[in-house]
């Protein structure tokens, strides 16, 4: 392999996850950068303590010294919030690690710039998304700093890192690669490509297939104010609430995706996810909206919601048209507010009961039971909507 | 009840389902709006035989004489190949029911106008959608002939009219009105207003829970060409089609919506559907779509697939913006090819292989198992992609 | 004429112009409805002392109580400063009277409460738009009113109206109609139908043909803020930089309309308008947009503009989604500042200097002329934005 | 300077226009690239008999055989058709340039794989928006080839392109640079950086100043087909009479455009044109579109012409989606045909009288003056367009 042009950097915050190729980055960074000092530093938003473990143990064999933030709750109460008033899909993919990338860019560099560094680090690759969206954010907290991205800068394959990892001596695990976050896992990202080929279920950590999940539902309760959840049978605190989602709406088999995704570069990949906490909480969401919007808020926010999804999606989540989108968004959820029940089953979300203070589904005027309105107002409102169609059918359609 | 101004008419054609409010029409015709001569005519998009010879007997009954035309294979070609390519989606229904009223409308205002009528009857009340569209294709089809609703014009609701077809005589059934066509079922219209009550399962004629649907999952293949099914586990005329996966589809637990909706007239109501058949149908499409579309479309077309839904919806079938959109929608499916094996099992649609020709999704180029771009390129083209975020950085965001 | 079906009303606040349609309503309804007490009240949005005079001496000849409510700065502030924003047209139009009439409606309720009235009275036709924003305006805020329209109620021509108010000895103005407030004055609504013909120099307050404007240029400087004018040639109140910019802009040939706009109810018309200073302000608001909003932001803020005139065109001022709209553009508006000299001259406007502290437009980093950034970066990007066409090329497009 | 690394290239079609760019890559090829044939082609959309002659000359000076393919009708009646059909406007700018470029590229590809060429060249910067333009072009049609930028590859400024020019003997024109087609011609391009300059008039090739142009009017007649013009002032070839109206329109002042526009990078400039043809035909084909299109369609069509202008500017005129869209545009023309008589003074395009046969203004209906409906059938429409109004009164906003 020919050297490439590389950047000079000495002291060098990295975004740090443990796996594969950030931890390659961090050794790759003395020996062929010639930094002189590097600073991992993880911005938990979903490791378990074992993953954390791993961050730790990897950084200490490495001989730096690793700093860990705790993210969770400003993913849940920042990013989720809104991404659920959003309906949040891109293509139908609900988006957490377009997200998580976002604020984990932020915090890095406010780190790098906490710490005097003159660089940051991250282990994207040159294929995927994920380098737009960490440079973007590093270019508007921390626009002086060098960004350097060792695996896209030696155009490493998985199978060329997991080589050099075993001559540095780096740990890795074997495997699927994931990337996992309360909102949603993905799986394998890029590398399931036999169109043929179902996805084995191994692969899913909280996804049960159907067959196997069991045959009498599951009763789960949600309430939402300002379009948020803020009660799910007893949990207040959101990430709480998707904690426990995930676990038991994939023990009743939802939230599997399986999907052809475009990305930021216009080349499509299929992708697997399982987002079970995200598939319930946006179905709820979206009924919610149909009952408390007027027609004209739920026929037009589908294209706001829309934009703030390839936004986010694309990198853009600091963006001024996405928070032009956010302010709209935030506006219009000011009456989605009510009450659910629901019955999780084989992949089913039933909705037993709904209940809203604030809805707009008004029985008593619309009911065919009832008189509410004089039907015969509507004979010439008929009439002059028709108009115009008379006037079509003389001219020629 | 004071006497409504009521039009006079002579010879009339009626759209005649045979069910509760158009049978009373014929009645009414002869009685209150002085009618010599009422030909009531049948436009079949899904009635059974018993329902068929109810018409019939209804008919005698009342002497006059009655017509049938079979339009199914008109319904599957015109109309619901065009909504499966526009992803039809009104708020989340399939829009049967919009779509059939339209066809109908036509039909019978050309059959009104072989007659020799001077009027066409139909029994819509004044409070929902059908007024709207078969009043906007009499408008462009008839235009010089009068209308008549009486149901709206006396202001009935269904306990009246259910009364005065005691007084005339006419036979009708109890139970919850249904409007039947293979696209989707509706359920009740606006009957189910109390928000905590679940509708009962016994009213689903195809549909099953899911605790009652067969743990083993059916097998289902379907081919796509210009994104309409062509072969569907060997069937090949789209009808037969929708009636299969209706039955093994609604078997499987699959197809039921419970929804708000937002009338034509702004109100919203509560809707119950089963719609197995156009709910596989339309996943699969929307998948393929997802191959094999370019980026810019699958993010374009949504938009598209809106407005087309809203003016199906909205009684705008033959509207000329509805005949510019499916332009669109028609041109970009010329290459939406490709084949499906899916199975079914307790409400999940499971796809289990996909094969296409001509999609866009190439992994020789994109995987990251593969060299098929230099990584390297990524570089300069992130950081053009940032230039943008460094200017914001340094004006503010 | 057959004797409609009429209200009964008691006492009655009426919007009052003093015009035609609304004196002949204060007469109307003591000797048709029945109403013991008649209320006119003038919401003041561009009316001149000797038509003030008019609405005044009117009804003292009619015997009822005048009143007059100031409401310039209302509409400048609260309506017109939106209006900018939005970059206001529908079809072309900047809307001022569909923004006074929902104005004028607000006021007249809350009048019409404050006085213990029941019923509303309006001049409206049954032909127009003004019908609807008054009705629906009224549906909010004062929803237990009766509202009645008399000019509909008996279907008038405007001969027929002119016959009446002789008979009744109420004095009228000849001539074309018009309404006219600081944004926009339209004239002879719905009444030029001959398109062949121009409409004559004559009709138009402000407005002068080409032909006889100064050969010299008008100097006129203008600073926005947050995307509202602050400071016109030493003015700073809105209201005062329109009045003064109706005058000069007119006088320099600018702001006269001759156009098709499709109204509520779906019929077209030849509106004819002038509206200089609008004409101007939103010019300048649009180009400094585009130099201080985001590629993204000008690109999708169209969207939100229209459906924003679509809804303020169409009654719907106060609806929600109208709100959500206003969230998005104004904060979209927040560096949307900037200083401009222009040259006014025989209907052009030509923007001699611009000046911007948070413009978007960097010279330093896009100019030919300099190495801001190395171009040979735009070649990896260039080819990896092409990679998608390369694809498409193999598959066919 | 350290030098780039090149490809390697042996016979290459070069696109060229004579300028300053592609007059030096024909030198820069043969000296850096290792080129052993040389074959620059000029496809002539707007060149004069000078410009002509010096695309000769330089090429006889460099020893290359010359080509020239007209290519004017085919711009005129394949591009720019499409362009009047879609009121071609990116961000205000009718994109001459963008659509020339494309056509250009598409030839050029053709030529070189008809002359057996192994590489492509043109003289694209890396800081503007052609490189993706003839780059997407020839990676559709020519995706086996090598495409060389040579200025790109360099970096060059423009003085050091004139530097090196000066050093090889190749003469080039000084002044400020400009692309010039019948559509739009694009002056100076990135140059015109200082906001508070105003851009002199003697820069213009068509356009005069306001002050200079006659104070009388010149009238112009125009008839539109399906939208396209057919007959102007007796010419019936669109190129003619686009060359007519630059001249005509130019002479009285119509057609000057001083913007900023968002370029594919993301990065704003200010760029001047001139377009007095394309400034009139778009303003008649816009007015003509809002008589003849229904309500549905003026509403809805921006967001389809917006998409088409930016797909058009940014690279993807042969791109599905475009097709789509024109598929749609294309079809919405089909009722857009009337007649026009214009008089152009002082930069006014003033409309003095319409006609077609196929508009939907129809004033038997709508007016005032008639009795075309009944005003009374309004209330009703207007009260129960009114009741969601009332829901939200009664629920709060």
């Amino acid at each position: 392999m020919p050297e490439p042009e590389l950047a000079k950097v000495k002291k060098v915050a990295v975004a740090y996850s443990g796996g594969l190729d950030s931890a390659l980055c961090l050794k790759l960074l003395f020996d062929r950068y010639g930094a002189e000092e590097v600073l991992p530093v993880t911005i938990n938003v979903g490791l378990d303590q074992q993953e954390l473990d791993e961050c730790r143990s990897k950084a200490e064999l490495l001989g730096v010294k690793w700093t860990m933030q705790e993210a969770e709750d400003e993913f849940a109460n920042e990013f989720i919030t809104k991404a659920i008033q959003a309906n949040a899909s891109y293509e139908g993919y609900p988006m957490g690690t377009s997200m998580t990338r976002q604020l984990i860019a932020r915090r890095v560099a406010l780190f790098a710039l906490e710490n005097g560094c003159d660089a940051i680090c991250e282990g994207s690759t040159g294929k995927g998304n994920d380098q737009f969206r960490m440079h973007n954010v590093f270019s508007i907290f921390a626009p002086d700093l060098t960004v350097v991205l060792p695996v896209r800068d030696f155009n490493f394959t998985r199978a060329e890192e997991k080589e050099l990892s075993k001559q540095y001596g780096i740990p890795y695990r074997e495997g699927i690669g994931d990337d996992r976050n309360m909102w949603s896992r993905s799986i394998g990202s890029g590398e399931v490509d036999n169109l043929k080929m179902r996805i084995a279920k191994e692969v899913y950590l909280w996804w049960v297939p159907p067959e196997d999940a069991p045959n009498q539902p599951t009763k789960v309760s949600m309430e939402f104010k300002n379009g948020i959840p803020v009660n799910c049978n007893g949990k207040t605190s959101l990430a709480d609430m998707i904690h426990y989602l995930n676990k038991v709406g994939g023990a009743n088999s939802i939230g599997k995706m399986d999907m052809f995704e475009d990305g930021m570069m216009g080349l499509k990949s299929r992708e697997a996810y399982e987002c079970p906490a995200a598939t319930i909480i946006l179905k709820l969401h979206k009924d919610l909206e149909q009952l408390c919007l007027t027609k004209e808020e739920v026929l037009f926010k589908p294209i706001v919601d829309a934009k703030w999804a390839e936004l986010t999606y694309s990198a853009a989540w600091f963006h001024p048209l996405k928070e032009d989108l956010d302010a709209f968004i935030s506006r219009s959820q000011r009456f989605v507010n009510g009450k659910y029940e629901v019955e999780l089953i084989k992949g089913n979300i039933d909705i037993t009961s709904r209940e809203s203070a604030t809805g707009l589904f008004d029985p008593q005027i619309r009911s065919l039971a009832t008189k509410g309105f004089d039907q015969r107002d509507a004979g010439p409102a008929v009439k002059i909507h028709g108009i115009p169609y008379k006037i079509l059918g003389k001219r020629g359609l």
